[in-house]
Order: C-alpha cells, then sequence, then structure tokens
C-alpha cells in the first residue's frame, strides 16, 4: 500500500490555465499497476486542449491531467499481477479498451467504441508523478533502452499502426505528405522496413530538412513546387506505391491520391480540419487504390519498443527539447509558441 | 478468308443518331479470332454516349459502333491462334490491356494505361454482325449455357470483382447502395458467396422491389426511410460488413462511410458525378475502414461465366427487354427514355 | 443461488466404464454463468476417450465427464455479467483461453497454450445437467433456431474455421479428403460460401452417398477410383483450388497435395495417426502451394450461430441419432460399434 | 544483322566433360534482344549438371550449355522491341513462360508448366558469349550498379520472392535453416526488410561465419547445439515468426516446423532429397502454421536490380571467386571440388 495519498500533477484546468498541483493519488487494483513516471512527451492534441480547450468531441470542462506518451517505473502491483514487477521499466498504452466486444476480441482493439484514452477529457493521463494502469497495458522495456526514448513508444506506435495498415514492405516507393512528429515516426519506421526512395512532402523548410537528415530521398515543399510532378519524376511515371497522410487537411488528404500509383494504398492518419472534405473519389475508382484509415494501434507497443530498443531508428533525433516536470507549463507555452519548429518536447521528472 | 467484306452494325453518329448500316468487316491477323454475334446487352455507357454523346473523357466525335456485353460463336481463326476453335460460343472480353506493361504483367491488367475497350470512342464495339479480338480475350462458354445469359458475362465480371475487391465473404452483413444492373449483378454475386443478410439502398421503388425479389433481405428507399438507422437496426448496431457503392453519385458515397461498421471495407464501383465530391474521411480514420476502388475486371471472365452456367444466380430475371439486332436504334430510344424502369435490354442477332 | 448442490452428470471412469452419477453442482463465480443443458452431440473425440482412454497426449486417469457440443439455457449468472441474462438460450464454446497471451490479445485465442478445453480430461465437459462458463464463452443463439441444431455449432465452428483458413470464395474448385462429421459440415459451409464444384473422397459408401445428397458435385470412393485422375478430369486439369483435409490419416493428407491444383491451397484439420507421416514437401515446392494447419476455432461461434439459423444449411440432416441424457451410456456404446454408420448421435436432455 | 554467325560457349556433354567451343549465334526474332553477356554467376543446379549430369527430371543427354545468372548489354534487338535498346544493361531473367495460360495472365507466371528455362537442359543457358530473350525477360539496370553484382539479380529474385511469400516484415525474428548462397541472399533480404533478430542455422562454420557477419543476430551449428532450444530462448519461448528453410534437405524441412512459432509461416525454399519425406504435419496443425512452397520468382527482377543498385544489401560480400569466361570448365572444376567453402563463383568476360 503506497504510504503517500497525494502527488503532483500537471492540472489542464481550461484552456490556457496550466498549474502544477497536489492531487489525489490512486491505488492499483486488482489486477492494476502503479506506474512511477519517468519522462513524458508531449503530443500535439495535448497542446490542442492547452490551446483551444478542446480536440474533435473532447472539451476540458473540469480540471485534468493531459499526457500519454510516457515511460516509468512499476511503483506498486495489486493483486492478482503477473506480467510485470515492481522495479519493471514500463510504458503505459493510453486507449484502454473494453475487452468484451467484438472488436476486443479480434484484437482490433482500437475499434472498441468503449475504450478510455488516458488524457482525453476528462481522463486524465501520465503528467503526474502516478499513473494506475490494467496490468496489461503497460509494456517492459529492456535496460538497454533509455526511459526518454521509450516514452516515445506511443508515437512510434502511430508509425507502426500506419506502415502496417498500408502494407509498407522492402524497396516500395512511398510518399509521406506531412512531417511534423507522426509524419517522421512513419517515416522512419517505414525507412525501418525497408522501403525506399522515400518521399516527403510539406510546407515547413525545417521539418523538410530533418526528415532528409533522418533518410528521405526526396523533400517536396508544396509551397514551392509540384508534389505530382516530383513524384511522377522519382517514380519513373508510376507514382507511389504506398502514400500516408499524416498532415491532417483536405489539402493534403486530396495529394494523397495525386501521388498515388495505379493500385497502390494510401493511408489516411492525419483527422482533416472538417467532418466532410473536398476528395476526388472518382480517382480512387480509376486508380483502383486502397485508402485505409489508420486510427492509433492494437497491439503495437511491444513491437515498437523492440523497434527503439534494436537501434534500427534514431528516434532520438526527434527529441528538440526538455523541461524538468515542474516546468510542465512552461514547457506547452513554448511548444504552442512554437508549432513548426518544436519536434518532440520531452518532460523529465526527477 | 471471309468471303464477305461487309457486314451490318449499329453506329452511332452522334447523340441521338443511331443508324444500322453496312461497315468494313476485319480479317482476324495473327492471334486474333473473329465472333459472329449472337447477343448484345445494352450498357448504361452506351446509353450515356447514345444520349449525350459523351461519357468522361470520351467523346463521339466520328462515327462509331457501341456494344460491349456479348456473346458469339467463332467464325474465323487468324493464324497461331490455339486457345478456341471455329465454332465455339465465345464471350469478348472488351477491355483489351497492352500486356506488357507491369500492371499486365502482374495480373490488374485492369489498370493498364494503353488499354483499348471496345465501344469506347472511337474504337468500335460489338453491336454488328461480327467482331475482331486477340485468343485470350473470347472466352469460351459451355453448351450448357444459353447466349443470351452468356452475354451477361461482362457486367457479372464488374460485380464479381467487386465482390472480390471486398472481399465478401459467408455470412458477412452487406449493403449495397444503389441497384441499378450494376448493382443488381453485385447483389446476385455476393448472395452466391453466401453473404447475408443484404440490405439495398435505392430511390426506386420498382429495382428495390426486384432486388428483394432476387434475395435481398431488407430494401431501403432513401426517399422514405433513414438508411443509417434501418442499417443499424439490422446489423444490431454494429453497420455493415461490407458496403458496395454502385449508384455513382456523391450522395450514395458519402452513404456509404455512415452505413459501413467499423472495421469494415467499403467498394466504390459507381462513379460520382464530379471528380471532387464532398466526402466524410474523418469517418473512414475514426472507423479505421478500407476504402476500395472497383474498377472493371481483370482475370474474371472465366469465373463470371463458370458462375453464370452453374445456376446460382438467376441472372434471367434481369433481362427486362429483348429487340432484334435490326432494332437497334429503336431498343436505345426506348431504353434512354425509361432510365428507371430498364433493367437489361438484350439485343438478339438472328 | 442454487438450491440443489448437485446434479447428474455421464461420468466416465475409464475406458468403457461410462455411468450416469450425482456429482456436485458448481455455482456460477464473478463472470460466469451456469446453463442448463438442453443438447450435446457426441464428438468422436468423446468416443476415443470412450472407447480408448486417451487420444493424443490426454489420458483418462480420472473420473471426468465428457460433451463439448451443446446448446442450453442460462439458469444462473455470476456478478458483473452484462452479455447474457437468465433465461437466454446459449451455446457453450468449449475451449477457454487465458485471454492474457499475445496470442489471446491478438484473436487467434486458439492457438493460446494456457487453454482449458471443457471435456479435455480432467477437465469437465457439458454431458450434465448444468455447465458453468464465462460469459464470453456462452454465445445467445435466437428463438427460430431448434436447440438441437444449435447443438451442432461446436462442429460447425470447425468447419468455417476450416473454410476460412483455406479462404474458400465463390466459384472455387474444392476437394474434400474425408468425410466424416467434420468433412461434412466443411462440404456444407463451403457450399454456403458458393464454392463448387465440390469433389469429395472417402472410402465408405454411406459417406459419400450423404455427401452427395448435401451438394457435393463428385464422390470419389478411394478404394474404387484414382482420386487424382477424377479431380483433374473434373477441374480441367487443373486441380483443386482448394482442399480441406478432414480424415486424420497420413494416406489422406498426401492425397491433398496431390490433388491441390498448382499455386493453391491446401487446408489440414484431421490429425495424422503419428507425429511425423511420409509427406510429399517436394510438390509442395514445385506447385508452390500454401499449407494451412486449421486448429479448432477463434471468434468464429457467432456466425456459425447465424450460419445455422440463416437456413443456408441443411444442418438437420447430419443428425443420425437421438438418445434421452439418461441414455447417454448407451448412446456411446452404440456409436463406438457403428463409427462408419453414424454421422451425428444427439444426447436431448428432457 | 549480326556479322558474326558463330560464338564462343561453354558447352556441358556430359558430367564432367566440360568443353570451351564455337556455337551457332542465334538472330533475334520479332520482340526478342540479343545479349552480350557481361558476367555470369555459378549456381548449385548449375554443378548439380557438371557433376552428376542430372538434376530433378532434368538429363543431360546432349551437349548443352549451362549459366542462368547472368549480367549483359544488349546487341542487337528484333522488330517490335520497344522496352529495351542497343547499349542497354540489363539481366536476363532464365524462366520464359507461356503468356497464355492462367497462371501466366494472373501474374503468377512461375506456376507456368509451360516454362523455358534457360540452362535446364536441353535448353541452352547463359554461358556463352551472347543469349537472346524475349524482351520483356531483359531488365535493364542503371550505370550505379557494377554488371558483376547485377548478376547476382537471380538469387536474389529467389530470396525476395521467399521473403515475399513468407510475409516477412519489419522486427519479426526469423530463423533461416540453410545458409548456402540462397540462405545468405534470403538473409539480406530479411535484414533489409527490416526483420530481425535473425537466426541462422547451419552445420559449416563458414557459412555461419559469413551469416553473422552479414548482420545475423544467433548463429547456430546443428551439429553442436540444439537448434529449437536456442530459438526458443532467443524468441523468449515463442518461436520465430517467420522460418525460411534452404537447405534442401528433410531434417531441415522437419526442424523448420519445430523452431516455428504458434500461428507463424515456414516458407519451403530448398528442394529435399526425395519426393516423400518424414514430416512433422501433426505440429503444423497444433500451431497452426502456414506452410508456403516458394518456387523461383515471378515479377522479382525488378525489385531485385533495385535492390542491389539501392545499396541496402552488401551483396559483394556474397562473390568468393572470379575467373574470366575462358576458364569456365576450370571454374566449375573447383566450385565442384569444395562444395561448403565455395559462396558465389563469378565469370566475367572480357
Amino acid at each position: 500500500m503506497n504510504t503517500n495519498t497525494t502527488m503532483q500533477a500537471a492540472v489542464l484546468h481550461r484552456a490556457g490555465d496550466f498549474r502544477m498541483e497536489w492531487v489525489p493519488r490512486k491505488e492499483p487494483a486488482n489486477g492494476e499497476v502503479e506506474i512511477r513516471l519517468l519522462c513524458n512527451g508531449i503530443c500535439g492534441s495535448d497542446v490542442h486542449f492547452y490551446r483551444e480547450g478542446r480536440l474533435g468531441p473532447f472539451v476540458v470542462d473540469r480540471p485534468y491531467i493531459p499526457g500519454h506518451e510516457c515511460s516509468g517505473i512499476v511503483s506498486s502491483v495489486g493483486s492478482g499481477v503477473t506480467t510485470v514487477r515492481e522495479g519493471d521499466r514500463v510504458v503505459a498504452e493510453p486507449g484502454i479498451p473494453c475487452r468484451h466486444c467484438h472488436h476486443c476480441l479480434s484484437g482490433r482493439y482500437n475499434l472498441c467504441t468503449e475504450v478510455r484514452f488516458l488524457s482525453a477529457p476528462p481522463i486524465d493521463g501520465t503528467l503526474a508523478e502516478y499513473v494506475v494502469v490494467p496490468d496489461l497495458w503497460a509494456h517492459p522495456f529492456p535496460d538497454s533502452l533509455e526511459a526518454e526514448v521509450a516514452a516515445l513508444a506511443e508515437p512510434f506506435a502511430v508509425g507502426l499502426h500506419a506502415i502496417r495498415r498500408g502494407g509498407v514492405q522492402l524497396g516500395q516507393k512511398v510518399a509521406i505528405v506531412g512531417v511534423g512528429p507522426i509524419g517522421l515516426v512513419t517515416l522512419l519506421c517505414a525507412l525501418a522496413a525497408g522501403a525506399g526512395p522515400i518521399i516527403v512532402i510539406d510546407t515547413v523548410p525545417a521539418r523538410l530538412d530533418l526528415a532528409l537528415r533522418l533518410g528521405a530521398a526526396v523533400g517536396i515543399n508544396a509551397r514551392e513546387a509540384d508534389p505530382v510532378a516530383v513524384v511522377h519524376q522519382v517514380t519513373n511515371g508510376h507514382g507511389a506505391d504506398v502514400v500516408l497522410e499524416t498532415a491532417g487537411n483536405s489539402g493534403a488528404a486530396a495529394l494523397t491520391i495525386e501521388v498515388a500509383g495505379r493500385g497502390s494504398t494510401v493511408v489516411q492518419v492525419g483527422w482533416p480540419e472538417a467532418a466532410n472534405i473536398s476528395y476526388p473519389l472518382e480517382m480512387v475508382i480509376d486508380k483502383e487504390l486502397m485508402v485505409v484509415g489508420s486510427n492509433r494501434y492494437a497491439g503495437t507497443f511491444p513491437a515498437a519498443l523492440e523497434l527503439l530498443a534494436s537501434g534500427k531508428v534514431d528516434a532520438k533525433q526527434l527529441i528538440s527539447h526538455r523541461y524538468p516536470f515542474s516546468k510542465t507549463p512552461e514547457a506547452f507555452a513554448m511548444v504552442a509558441a512554437n508549432p513548426q519548429t518544436v519536434i518532440k518536447t520531452l518532460i523529465l521528472h526527477s
């Protein structure tokens, strides 16, 4: 049993009102584990809540704790837990499904409509001293993996799931539209899978530069060149074998269809700005494309942690900023003020 | 060698100007076969050219022969032909690809950009006494299959390809949006594959009635009921496992996404009315759908003919009208005047 | 809480020693349901234990209750059960996995090495007045489905899983080697999926006759004709598109490879008589076959029950004998004495 | 038209009787190209014919030219050739299918029963000054790729096809049984696809050493350690996700099944020493494996050449010996005498 009943947490009260506070500390129940956090990454969705107080159907209507990209150490386990032990270093998978519906039973638990997602308000996230999750959602990682790299498992799970949905293979010509943090992890995953050449498309020079340093073959600034023409040229007129959209806007979504080769696959990862967008569906038929949605991940964390531990991806290059836990509000303010140059900001717990 | 050098053909000069005429009869070259036509079905695309003189990128800018749903008998073979013999009853597959590009070599020849499609102006089709095609594009059918049913092989190839693209399986709950001729053949194919219950959605009562007679479990008139609510109810809240769109309009395309179950597959067969349409792409991500285009067929004719010969589908119920070849212009005028009540009109050669 | 603490059960003490006895009745724990049995089918594995006291690694070394093909009615539910209610008619899925290993989490729970299988000694099965299972393993079925047909859900789940593993599709030419009970349900499933022609191969005339009545196109008595030659002829020299082995002997396993078409799929359902058998692996390479094992089922019961309720399969024809529950030992004696003519014997609870 | 009507070739008259001779030089017909050879690799099958005069169904019953791993330069083109031009550097794909059967039309032309394979007696191979092939079977490669590396395209096509058949993916734990030349190229392909850790199993220390240098994580000498135990340990008890057999013997084939994880895929590439072998088929069912044959390649040469040109694989390390064309018989004698230490011997044309 924990001797302390409170803990420090970063609490978002409403848009822009972010405070370090003492909050109640939960006990792990039967089948649950408590994790003492070592590191947290700041996700774009966290920043949306910070800046606008809402994202999609989720609204900050009471104080809650953001954060869902984390690594930590098991500090306490409830009864009946056999998968991990106190002292194990683990990453918490933040989307906790019902485990009873047919999606859960078939392994596609990301489709579960009862999923509780840590940091989707009003459900508290991981920007605290401790977090409690069911045992199966605490994924151990080896000593060889640094805690701050392990905290990237969540975005890498998104990237891995995306390339799996797209069936990205050795030697395929891939285009990635949007190279913010998710586009960059997707790039690293696709490179690790032997895809190439990989063409990245964005409008922010700094991101394109980083993508090229990470291994992209060609970077296209969509403000300066015609992506369709360049992809056409690089692929000898065939178009890309797989296109992944991580930009989350309607123009980018339409562009994926244009740069896709006949018979190819398009993976839509980014959520466009509106429920309905203008979309070249006719071309989907003509080229006989397969357009697949990619929604978070399912069963992907172990593979993401193995990938990070394997050294096949240089994830550290994505870490652009580091802040101590006590400065979490300051970190959010910085990220919100620099949407284009910040890649991944980490919060380090002492 | 043919002794006659001319033949009768139905020649479309321009929109609305359709005439029976004598035209040159071609000799089959090396590797080609000549087919004497027995039967032709009238396709919606033929009627588009008849009524409007154009369809998509194709324009009737000189006289040409429509028709591409046919059955016939091999009347003459060029040198080097081994797959069929004079006297064989065959169906001509109308899309003739290059056989050299990587799409052709990989078996997905419907993606070939050099395909010559019989009846796509200015290329002549099959509404004539004879047509010449490469040997591999003349598919034999057995004596047990009537020539007028065999002439339906082309639309059935479209339907079969669509259910293959959608991976339609035994016991799956299927929704078909649009039950014109292509929707109805798709319905028959899905039923033959053991899918069910199958829900059909249209706005024309006569089509819905026929679909129900053919085996659909539920018909929804989208003018009278909310398809989303009905599909929800029929599928116990899950949505359809596979949705196929054959209506070819943007509203129907958007509806497919709404009636699709989480994690399901949507097959887009019909071409929408505009290159860009309003589309609920966000829901494709949220439900993690797979949206696949279905463009004609590839390697599907033998299976379509076997299906028709097997008696597993009652294709004859689709034949609503029959005309003699000499009355081809009258048949087109009738079809053009009755877009909703005509299902499939056949032209019978004497 | 149950008022009676004992129940009648059919208890197998050792090979040949089968008795109706009073045994303790269990209470459903948290998340469990108690089912009052309505009907039980006798499986070949039950008969193996009855006749030989063992099967594979499982040995009857203490008294236990056989039976795992059942239907019943929920008689009591433990706390926290939301999926079914008292009075619901349900089928118990007999293989209960751990729900924690990566096989379970990915949906392939039939690969779980911790699975508890009802009726695999020493675990009690369903030939009793009551059985208790976790809620997710009690699958409801509709009023329109007779309890004695619902009791066939377990073998149909085996057949459905087999055709799914083989990817059996509309119009495929299928060969089934062995048409005992599992071969026959596989035949019915393949027919319902639109496969055909279906060729069945066995050495027992009565089974072949029944298979032909159920819809097989061709029956081959392997004692009287050469299966390879007949399959070759029926398939125009191509061989079968999918071959399913349910006979469970090495000769049949080798035969599957010989009758398989180039590039086709072979599903091995039956367990051969020895751990190692003589096998034509060279031909697997030459023909580039895909040989897949099919081990029970995973996530298949709902589909099996829907299939039985749909009327697409005439499962009743498989029921060859019926006995009252009190005569269970006599039923086993009869089945054991008539291995070739008995198809499916049902035990009816009053 | 060629001015010379004869050319030098390496002609195998019978087992052990190998001579450099003048033979007729063929003209490229319509649709064919003539290639002047730059480099040839010696394949194990060539050595079989050299040593034993036969391999499988193929017998050296008249003089013929071995060799089918080659690179060259287009020296002359027949009429109608548009895919390559005189002076292009190309690799000849040696298996030339009929292009008319349903296997060819569906893209799986390696299953064509009419395939003509260059160097399968009595069909001449590429160990000559010139060879003539249909245009589609002359695959261009870029200037950046050395001719001697390009000559490895054929074995790399075998390896690529094998990993595609096995669905080898990023992060999968792979075991390769047999690391002769085909095992080594398969290793390089699997590494390039991001698989790992990769465990290699063989009995020849030199091969295991090379495999480890090329990137295998663990090498098991099956004479010294128990492969099942080691694979179990390396994979945390799960077994391998994909196992590839390239050793071509029955013991290795059985071993693949033992080291395979539950639910995994086994690719059989090597041809065992007998048509029927002792095989643990029961375990294929229990583990629910997928055992796939891998027979040469289909549509794989362009990808193999791109892979070699990409620099993702260090193919040069496989080249153990080089001989001038005039010394071809001596090269064969050396290879035949050193079956374990020779990896890939190249014949260099001046």
